[in-house]
């Protein structure tokens, strides 16, 4: 069964993670058309954001650590920097092709996505970020985009009519618009923050490639953005695993344009309190955006959060989650529903930790925790491997969210949390099967 | 087609790999039988190997990385450091039970199985090393492997029966026993090595084991023959990938008794010479037993050899032919065929090398070797993509066999070998099936 939802058709399951409605924040409108980048004639295949507020906005960016870093990568990245953040008030994004691996003209293209966009939307130079997604190593149909982007202008708006077509206008073989919105209270101002995802979708002939921008109307500096975006995609997107691959163009944007009024949130002591609740927002508003990346993850039958808890550092805690939930051997365990304590046991002990008392044998406990509400099922504790009852394990495995708890006993008391998928047929399919 | 080569039934494909005879070193006996550690009744689970020179052996040992050990490793472990890899006459092995994860039991069994064969060869105490591969979590049932030494004493020998028998002996999931021998001289004087291994079959619950043991009798220092076989297995099996897991009871031990006569090879000034031909022939020779383990992976319908040449320094070349070999997307279009430059590109950019020179983007060139001898196809020159042909690529893809060249460009001059298999189907169904 396929439902209608947005300008996409999607199936019953993807829909479910699409919402029906949202909150928005003041002073930003968005769109989303087709303008030529994808070869079909019709898919949305630009996207934009423009702050509409009368002042400036700030801005924070986190980019891909790949050296191969793709013409947009390399162009947003020098005019966040040149600009401090300050003064950015413009995305422009478009889909079908990542623009990496294309040289001097490559260069020349994002830079002019960015002028335009800036010229379109009446605004000063250097206001835009730019970020690309698709096939890599072609040149960009830039007359189809550079034309594209004045059409774009004439259709934006702030309904969530047109947050949902820019969503899916960022989308590559995603197979659902990934769009989350909220709203929250801070010193008693409440404030909206919406963004957009596109996943792991892999391209041919390419790598998954991660895109996210989310945007509050509060009032935030551009260094404690920056600071805040750095904290929250740390434990968000760079704490999810679909296949472990890092590609050229991972790109995650925060704007902020004070439009809701009240103080302004700074990285000062003054206003402490204020920095440390929008971090929470931002961090828990991340991983929701970052959580739908995951729930798309190619061929992805479960959805599995690791919480590793009781370590030295956070540093141990995330290393030990990443390496189970970049473990090849635990993932096709997960959708074979095997409860195989002794892969992720494995995963754990050849973890990358700091010290040598960051993981202790005999102190080690691994758990099953339903996300039925229903009663934990530990599978090994302090190092000795239970009994384990296989029509529970088979029950709790059933179930498409797993959570598997990992206490390092270490007292420590650090944690961290993870987000994976599992590895399936459906993914060599995808990813082996695809030109044949 | 099956056809009977030792004593286990072998597809075609897998007999190419097993040797019909053999030369084999001077003063070692070897065998392998059923004890009743495995379930059937009749799978040899039980495999030793004795040195019946009149002098005492020199031995050394690389053992897991993984912070969880098994016992035989810490038993062996504590042996060859006390020691300091002399006199050290006797492997014994049994497969079927890792004895893994079985607490202060295990370590006793692991001890037990030591000591019952220096008894029963009529050695020294502490002159035996101790391997297991199979299930974790389970006691060793002991007293079959203790009576079963003796039995196993009395059949043993130095023919190629008796090494393939002690290869099968080892082996788990493994499809066919990994046996090698080779002759060489040095200085003049002739000497033999042989060896067996056991490869990357995922064992139910478990995950991947790597066992491997080779000997001589070339007359070795404990010392040298410790730091060459350190060198080797850095370039043989730490050079291969099949699914990036490391196991609790990974073990590569390497023993020379001398036997054949000449001079010592020891690691100083006076004998550099035949050091480093020693050294060159050892780590050729782990190779030849690596790649065994890599056309064995579960699943695997491609051999891929990856060369990473003109790196900065040989760690470099090494961590990036590892991070494309373990990458899921690299290697699922491998097994679909596919020509796919970008997934390679992206796997060296996000690879951990040491500095910001080790990797120049406008540098990095990708090349297709095809291994029947024909014109090498280059998919990617000094960072630019090159118009590929797609129906040569096709052909080229079609082989088992792939070399994967990548010419970092930095001048630097190093260079190094990986070898891995492609991700197939085969793969998630072994891996994620296998219960149901």
């Amino acid at each position: 069964m396929v439902v209608n939802k947005g300008i996409r058709l999607l199936s019953t399951k993807a829909a479910r993670f699409v919402p029906s409605g949202g909150v928005y924040p003041k002073g930003f409108v968005v769109g989303g058309i087709h303008c030529g980048v994808k070869k079909d004639g019709k898919s949305p295949d630009l996207a934009v954001l423009h702050n509409t507020f009368g002042q400036d906005a700030n801005a924070a960016a986190v980019f891909t650590k790949n050296k191969f870093k793709a013409a947009p990568v390399q162009v947003s990245a020098a005019t966040i920097k040149q600009k401090n953040g300050v003064g950015i008030n413009s995305i422009i994004v478009n889909s079908g092709n990542a623009n990496a691996v294309t040289g001097q003209k490559g260069m020349e293209d994002a830079r002019a996505m960015a002028m335009v966009t800036d010229s379109v939307f009446g605004d000063h130079k250097d206001s835009t970020l730019v970020m690309s997604t698709g096939v890599i190593g072609n040149k960009l149909p830039i007359d189809n985009i550079l034309s594209g982007i004045p059409k774009l202008e004439s259709q934006v708006g702030d309904s969530h009519d047109h947050w949902l077509a820019c969503a899916n206008a960022i989308c590559t073989t995603d197979t659902f618009p990934k769009l989350v919105s909220k709203s929250f209270e801070i010193n008693g101002n409440t404030y909206t923050m919406a963004g957009v995802a596109k996943g792991a979708g892999m391209i041919c002939p390419n790598m998954a490639t991660l895109l996210g921008f989310f945007v509050t109307d509060a009032p935030v500096s551009a260094k404690a953005l920056q600071q805040i975006l750095s904290y929250a995609t740390d434990r968000s997107f760079n704490s999810i695993s679909v296949d472990g691959d890092m590609s050229t163009n991972d790109t995650i944007v925060a704007i902020a344009n004070g439009a809701a009024g009240g103080d302004l949130i700074d990285n000062n002591s003054s206003c402490a309190e204020s920095y440390f609740e929008l971090q929470k927002e931002v961090t828990s508003f991340a991983q929701k955006l970052a959580q739908l990346v995951v729930r798309d993850g190619e061929g992805a039958t479960k959805f599995i959060t690791l919480k590793v808890k009781d370590a030295l550092s956070y540093k141990d805690a995330k290393s030990i989650a990443s390496s189970i939930a970049n473990s090849s051997l635990f993932k096709t365990a997960m959708f074979g529903k095997d409860a195989n304590w002794g892969r992720i046991l494995c995963a754990i002990g050849y973890s990358d930790v700091s010290t040598a008392q960051s993981i202790i044998p005999d102190r080690t406990s691994v758990t099953f925790v339903p996300t039925d509400g229903s009663e934990p099922l530990p599978l090994l504790v302090d190092g000795e491997p239970e009994s384990v009852d296989e029509a529970r394990a088979a029950q709790i495995l059933e179930l498409e969210d797993l959570e598997i708890e990992i206490d390092l006993g270490t007292g420590g008391g650090q944690e961290a949390k993870f987000w994976t998928c599992d590895l399936s047929h459906e993914y060599v399919t995808i990813n082996g099967d695809y030109r044949s």
